[in-house]
């Protein structure tokens, strides 16, 4: 059976990326960033390697209204219609239902991948196979799959899942999820070999996680199935009825508000190179580094007694710097931020400390 | 006998400034920016103090030819004929020689001030009691008077003038110049007493300078004595000779062809507050700073984990830092800088190293 047609993907790029700030900004987040220096953005790459996949007419943008133009701009044959345009922030629940209620509406056998926009996979033929799997498995079950990543190293900034009964193939049921663990339990999760990184990619039919809403996040899927007429077609937007009842969802993600509670949850064990840049240190173990162990995104950098640094700069700039070990400089539309790599996890208050103090530009 | 009509100034303000860099740049030397934020320019400053003293029409300023609308832009009380244009970079003692020569053909009689734009006076009534005093003694005898700072540290980036017998006042012979001492020298120095800091302000009569230069420099007292008729006039520039003969001259300091080498040196030890801004550590010293003992110039600084370090940004722009101590954080034109303050005489380097590499634009 020839299933293509039927298979639908959802490329969530909302957010914004205020890890890696001030290179990463509200105006311009990191998904609509070429990170890694190739040519092509985040969201870009994630567009091409879903393109062998999926027919492009199934391939759906859903983003934070303000979004509109850099997704309009990055992804110029992505047609209008497959451009879902969030009126507010409301995490991957509602955003995800919307999807699914839209997809469902067009084709009800449809199945769906959902993903991030701003992850980054280098083995792309392992990815494709994985995906291929995960397909043949929720079109043949009820099933709710997650790709779970095996770990390479005890991460602390990952959730992980841990696998229960095999099922067939790399999938299995999923025992447990748990949130980022300390570095001791990272370990031991490690050597157990029972626990895999939560990747955020998931493989439903939209019928299967629509019925997991209503049963799960019952008052987010009582808002989408209370859409008038034509609310899921191509005349959605003129319609209005998601700019009034999205931004009355609750704000929760589909982790908590679903996968943790179902009942049909399973996990494909995957290894395609994943890296979700979660982190600056993230980006600075992907990306080439210069003799001294630097790093340079977009900058000429002559340096000295400097090593382990990475130094992203937007606008032409040569940057010159002595004694930095570790660090972080990143200089981008009215801010530089320099800071030790160990740090970063202060960077999050860091900007809401400059937006309280110098106002809401700043984000 | 009021000699105030005779009395004329040069203000000397064709330097790069590039201890500076990139906040001080070639195209935008250290004297031409507001560098305290007074909202007056060094350069305007130097000239606002020694208005006081000396009719404004006797004001000369000498920089180089690029920097003639910068000139025009700050000052614009000084006429066109007051403003000496150098064709080339030769030093100080062409520049000296020039404007004595030209000063003396306007005024056979007149007595002359030479002083760098680029340098910070606080006491300015003491300046003016001590400018005065410089006049009267230059306008009695056929001395060259340099200015001596009493000194209040061991410096060793300045050069020291050793006091040989009192002469009048707070005048004496000078008995011995030295370069840039150790800091061991520099202290035993300051301890006995005798030795002061060369400011590189001087007074003579114009004519006492130009019998010294054709004493002690007479390869450049034979170009400027050379000169065909009309050239030290109001068609000085339209003449031609200077833009001909200027660039032949021997790139020399005052200091090494004439004040070492003559027998009527004198030096008056002033205490007006000076600080030749010599250094990005000295302008940390000068200038005000916020409760982590931070500097900023020009821009707001949100900082945690971070002393004693001074940020200079040309343009607006939010600084976000995390862990610096005692650093130079300059972003001006296309540069950043990031370097210890330990380790600024370093700079000059670093400049010629981008030069070098990413091209002339970046001096």
């Amino acid at each position: 059976m020839d299933n293509r047609a039927h298979r639908y993907c959802v490329i969530m790029c909302g957010g914004i990326g205020s890890r890696f700030w001030p290179y990463s900004r509200a105006k311009l987040p990191k998904q609509f960033i070429d990170f890694l220096g190739t040519g092509r953005t985040l969201l870009q790459m994630s567009y091409d390697r879903i393109c062998n996949l999926i027919p492009a007419e199934n391939i759906l943008i859903i983003t934070n209204d303000r979004y509109a133009d850099l997704v309009r701009e990055q992804l110029p044959g992505v047609s209008e219609h497959n451009i879902l345009l969030e009126p507010a922030r409301r995490n991957t629940a509602p955003c995800i239902a919307w999807a699914a209620w839209h997809i469902a509406a067009r084709d009800p056998e449809a199945s769906m991948i959902v993903t991030p926009a701003d992850h980054v996979i280098t083995r792309e033929a392992e990815f494709e196979r994985s995906i291929l799997e995960g397909f043949d498995f929720i079109e043949s079950n009820d099933a709710l799959l997650t790709l779970g990543i095996t770990p390479v190293s005890p991460e602390t900034g990952y959730g992980y899942i841990q696998i229960g009964e095999h099922t067939v193939g790399n999938i299995s049921k999923v025992k447990t999820f748990t949130e980022k663990p300390d570095i001791e339990l990272a370990k031991v999760f490690i050597a157990t070999g029972e626990f895999f990184w939560n990747s955020g990619i998931f493989l439903w039919k939209a019928s299967v996680i629509q019925d997991a809403l209503r049963r799960h996040a019952s008052d987010i899927a009582m808002v989408f199935d209370s859409a008038p007429d034509g609310t899921y077609t191509d005349e959605e937007a003129e319609r209005g009825f998601i700019a009034e009842a999205f931004p009355g969802c609750l704000s929760i993600s589909i982790d908590y508000s679903v996968m943790e509670r179902a009942g049909n949850v399973y996990v494909e064990t995957v290894t395609f190179g994943w890296n979700d840049l979660g982190t600056w240190s993230a980006l600075y173990d992907l990306s080439p580094k210069n003799l001294d162990r630097n790093v340079t995104q977009n900058c000429n950098v002559l340096s000295y007694n400097c090593s382990g640094t990475i130094f992203a700069i937007r606008g032409e700039k040569l940057v010159v710097v002595d004694g930095l070990e570790d660090y972080i400089v990143s200089d981008a539309d009215g801010v530089l931020l320099i800071c030790p790599k160990a740090r970063e996890q202060k960077i999050k208050q860091m900007v809401t400390d400059a937006k309280l103090k110098f106002g809401d530009k700043y984000e």
